[in-house]
């Protein structure tokens, strides 16, 4: 992996989802696939809270602990207990967010090979942990638009036989 | 279905998928998931052929021919024939070919209800057109988000299991 495309790929995506989302109305933010499911809403807080929390300070982590401190486990569901806010501050919380981490990430002295503790995954390298936050936003991407297709599966009519995605069984993430 | 959510969303496609794509090295731009399958760029050229061709050239039919007249057929595959072009180049067809669509797609007077003839499906209604346009956007902007993170699949180490999404398998689209 290359540490200048991880954070070309970074960088874009608040405003991926700014462009996405901004002004779409509720039913379209708030569709979610059934009980235990996010909304485009609640991936938007997810991305916004892994940045406040995971990725960078995990970076950091290793930088300065290696493998002899384990990184803090990660809330993946704490957006969802937090007060509901209009979209347009919670996609600007990401971009702050996201900003805040290219900025530091930018000051760090990167060793991809460098070795830190993930609480469940055991020994992972910095190369990783920068790849699966690329990795993690790319998919959250995909999991919005899907989500935001599916608010159509009915009103698609006889198109919904060309389009699988409306039909995927979708669980708890 | 809403024709302003229709055309809200359609409209935001294109600047969508500037600000992912544009820049990106070619290994992600052409990145594909194997033989048959699709990479970005390509999922670009259906959209822009799409445009050009497809979703507003079946409206206006509906409007003028009702289910007389049955649509053309839809090359999904057109853009694998079409010479390279930078993905700049691309995304600015796409832009423009989505622009002049819902420039006329505004001038026009909808019936959700109205009747036509695809060749394949058989009876649909134009609310029914308008829905798969945009569930078709938003399913290949899903679509880009994920064969883009797949570039990733081995470099997210053991970040692997917790992103089933990097697993999927793919086939011919």
């Amino acid at each position: 992996m290359e540490l200048t495309d991880a954070v070309s790929l970074l960088t874009r995506t608040p405003t991926v989802l700014e462009t996405l989302l901004t002004g779409l109305p509720s039913e379209w933010l708030h569709r979610n696939d059934g009980a235990g499911t996010w909304n485009a809403y609640d991936i938007v807080g997810h991305l916004a809270h892994g940045d406040a929390t995971n990725w960078l300070p995990r970076a950091r982590m290793i930088i300065e602990h290696g493998t002899g401190k384990a990184f803090e486990p990660f809330d993946r569901e704490a957006m969802l207990r937090q007060p509901h806010q209009t979209i347009s501050v919670l996609l600007n919380q990401f971009a702050q967010a996201r900003r805040a981490s290219l900025d530091e990430l930018s000051t760090l002295d990167i060793d991809l090979s460098a070795l830190g503790t993930h609480p469940e995954l055991g020994e992972v390298r910095l190369g990783q942990l920068l790849a699966a936050w690329v990795a993690h936003d790319l998919t959250h991407l995909g999991q919005v638009a899907e989500v935001l297709a599916r608010n159509y599966r009915d009103e698609v009519g006889p198109w919904r036989v060309y389009m699988p995605a409306l039909d995927l069984v979708v669980t708890a993430e």
